[in-house]
């Protein structure tokens, strides 16, 4: 049967979400929890892999397995043989009938949304340093608002694309681009069917150079017609990226599955 | 001349605020740091001298130097010899005139805040395992916000007070006993006088014990008649404590000595 799980996990101290020979990814630590629980090697598809020092609020993988065992171990006990940095926050059996479509946590997703948190102050974050991005001089918020409107809908995110991504398109379509702020702290949420690698870190960093003065918010614009990575502004610290949350048809009947950034 | 510094803390990695043989206190990084930039030893003092494991958005210190320098070199420049979680956030001179009082990080300060953040879910958090404490359970708030109003004004608190506690009197002023409820994270704030030796954990963790319905708000009256560590319920954990203040005379003309921790 297959199993689809959601999970939350702290990626300070992993090296990204793929399982590594070294086992330094969030897949190698989950794969050996589940298989203490399940009595054979298991293989794990997530929604979205992300890189080192990335966070997941909400990230939703599956398994397949022949043991059948309650929800709860699947939760509770394969929670006891995680890291306390990654927990396993529900389960769920998507086995389909056959004549149905299979559920694929990766290829059934429809949308991913991801958040950033920006520390904007003189003084970097002390409890927050692995869990944000910070930027030392003021930003104009509005000027980045109206920045972040030029980047909604499709578009070929060339711009924003890592040398090293794998995507078969640079063609994606942006639902969402936004920011919110609290006191100091800059909360940006972008959603899309899908996000190239270092999109949004990426998009970060640009919009940082539209706050900071540097470049009007139609220099969003100019980027995405360049669509050349070289033109961009840097990749934004990884620190402050959240994946927030994973769509899928509502016949799939799973349970939450978007969880927005709490603290800051 | 005498200098305050405004200071935040991630105590997780630390073994506490105190200077240890083996330098793992927050006081011995601080140390350290000041003396890179006044180029001879520096013995600092500090309003709390916080467990392992707890936080503060706001600590206050002051150290005596002979060397004079500019408020940036002992904020950007002590942060530069400073590990990542531990910041600098202000400096000011506190000099004091001959014929004045002397300002004392410690025996100036008139009142010290602290919060507690606690998650309360089926699933500890993963992303805030070191910064906050869980209970499973559900939990009843306003059972809780009752109970806290038996906490306020002037008490023996022995009943919340570590055996090893070297405070000279167990009577403090509770003046803030407070839950706010932001989905299913709870924060406590609590401010005093003074607070005896995991007075903040040992409320919290009798707290709970009315949250999950095991006793009515009365049982703090219970608890405080009795005067009895032996008989409280037991400490809860560092990790959701955060210092988020100290309060001085307006007279030091201190920058922020008070910082909330931030959840959205």
């Amino acid at each position: 049967m297959r199993i689809a799980l959601g999970i939350e996990y702290d990626g300070a101290n992993f090296c990204g979400w793929q399982s590594q020979p070294n086992l330094c990814g969030v897949q190698d630590a989950l794969e050996s929890a589940l298989k203490s629980i399940a009595e054979h090697e298991i293989r794990i598809h997530a929604a979205g892999r992300t890189d080192a020092g990335v966070h997941a609020m909400l990230q939703v993988i599956h398994f397949d397995t022949e043991i059948n065992r309650p929800d709860s171990a699947w939760v509770r006990g394969v929670n006891a043989f995680l890291p306390e940095t990654v927990r396993v926050l529900w389960s769920k059996t998507v086995h389909a009938e056959s004549g149905y479509d299979e559920f694929h946590a990766r290829f059934s997703a429809i949308r991913r949304s991801y958040q950033y948190l920006l520390i904007n102050a003189p003084v970097g974050p002390a409890i927050l340093t692995s869990k944000a991005g910070w930027y030392h001089l003021p930003l104009d918020v509005a000027a980045m608002q109206n920045a972040c409107s030029h980047l909604l809908g499709e578009h070929d995110f060339s711009a924003f694309r890592a040398s090293e991504c794998q995507a078969k398109s640079p063609i994606k379509t942006l639902h969402e681009a936004g920011i919110e702020a609290h006191d100091n702290a800059l909360i940006f949420s972008f959603s899309a069917n899908a996000f190239l690698q270092h999109q949004v870190r990426n998009m970060v960093g640009a919009l940082i150079y539209v706050g900071n003065g540097k470049n009007p918010p139609e220099y969003m614009q100019t980027l995405l017609a360049n669509q050349d990575r070289t033109l961009s502004p840097p990749t934004f610290s990884a620190n402050g990226l959240y994946l927030t949350g994973v769509e899928y048809d509502k016949k799939w009947s799973l349970p939450v599955t978007h969880r927005q950034i709490q603290l800051i």
